[in-house]
């Protein structure tokens, strides 16, 4: 991947943030943000509580560091699609599986968007409800493309539909430890499937009919 | 509706235990769980304090009871459902529809399930996790027979597929004050289309050769 030229010592500051990052979010999601202290978090990472304030000003900063990094990849995920060439359905198609299969990865930093945003205050909380509403948006953009070029269910409800895509993405911390023996690619592939059908498919052709053989 | 004969005293007590527990929701909805006092409730309710005792042993006890209530409700859809006549596909459809209903009309109550179901200890967490695992067993009962008699995609994986009912279901409260001008009722038939559309129909019937009108 291509970066930027950087120095040794910014790639070492890199490197060292990162590893801050997934220690606390592996602190977080273990104890809960509130009952996480500051010398908690310099634990899990192996420095004194002191160093910890070269790398963020406070706890509050680092759970919005988490939460923006989250919400960085996503971005990422929307921009890639959109540079894919063909019909508009495929670029749809593939951002849903690249999310199912980012939220899979990243289970616990996404439970720790949905269960611990809440202690978010001010502008952080701002810039957080914010850039929910971007990708909203752009998940918005993707559906009304592919449903004027005529590829989903006419009456396919736009905003509705970026809610349920959202609902069954952010669902996943919840089950996924039970999941059990299905690979992280069997699960974004039959989820891709079932979300794609749910928005390109019309139920109203299924046959209620067809006899109750459970009787 | 049919009720069990009860005297004059027991019934006050019921509507007072009602109107407690729809108390406590509006309370550990806005102020969260841990935030908030027995002085709260009692506030909220209009009662003192030492009188919250007739009805309840805890703050605790109040969590429980609300979570236990939510679930005592789905299971009298389960119960609902299994009883209509009629191809398996329709009961599962029923369910569906009715979840989405129930779920739109308590989004505030389905909310503190997720948001603070963590606070709940021992006997009473078990309890909750039981009841999850039966309404979850419930849910794959009705895929089970609507898949056995033909209605449904033949590689539908009945397990993940309740995982992706239940997370549409459970996400309603994170967008749900989001949704402006559309009735509960318009929103239950457009999700429910789309998740028995998930359920039913072959994606890779669609045709994603077609032509990208947005170039």
């Amino acid at each position: 991947m291509a970066t930027a030229p950087q120095t040794n010592g910014s790639r070492r500051k890199r490197n060292r943030d990162e590893e801050l990052l997934d220690a606390a979010v592996r602190l977080f999601h273990e104890k809960g943000y509130p009952a996480s202290s500051m010398k908690d978090v310099a634990e899990a990472v192996g420095v004194l509580k002191g160093s910890l304030y070269h790398y963020i000003s406070s706890k509050e900063d680092l759970l919005f560091r988490i939460l923006q990094e989250s919400h960085q990849q996503a971005s990422e995920i929307v921009d890639e699609v959109s540079g894919l060439p063909g019909p508009a359905v495929g670029r749809l198609r593939a951002f849903v599986e690249r999310m199912y299969l980012w939220y899979l990865d990243h289970s616990e930093r996404v439970g720790l968007y949905f269960n611990q945003q809440q202690y978010l205050t001010g502008d952080n909380k701002k810039a957080m409800v914010a850039q929910a509403r971007d990708l909203g948006m752009a998940v918005r953009r993707l559906l009304t493309e592919a449903k004027r070029e005529g590829s989903l269910d006419p009456r396919l409800d736009v905003k509705l539909s970026a809610f349920f895509l959202m609902g069954a993405l952010n669902s996943i911390p919840m089950w996924y430890m039970e999941t059990g023996s299905y690979s992280r690619e069997q699960i974004a592939e039959l989820f891709t499937r079932m979300s794609m059908s749910a928005f390109a498919c019309q139920e109203d052709t299924v046959d209620t009919t067809a006899p109750d053989l459970s009787r």
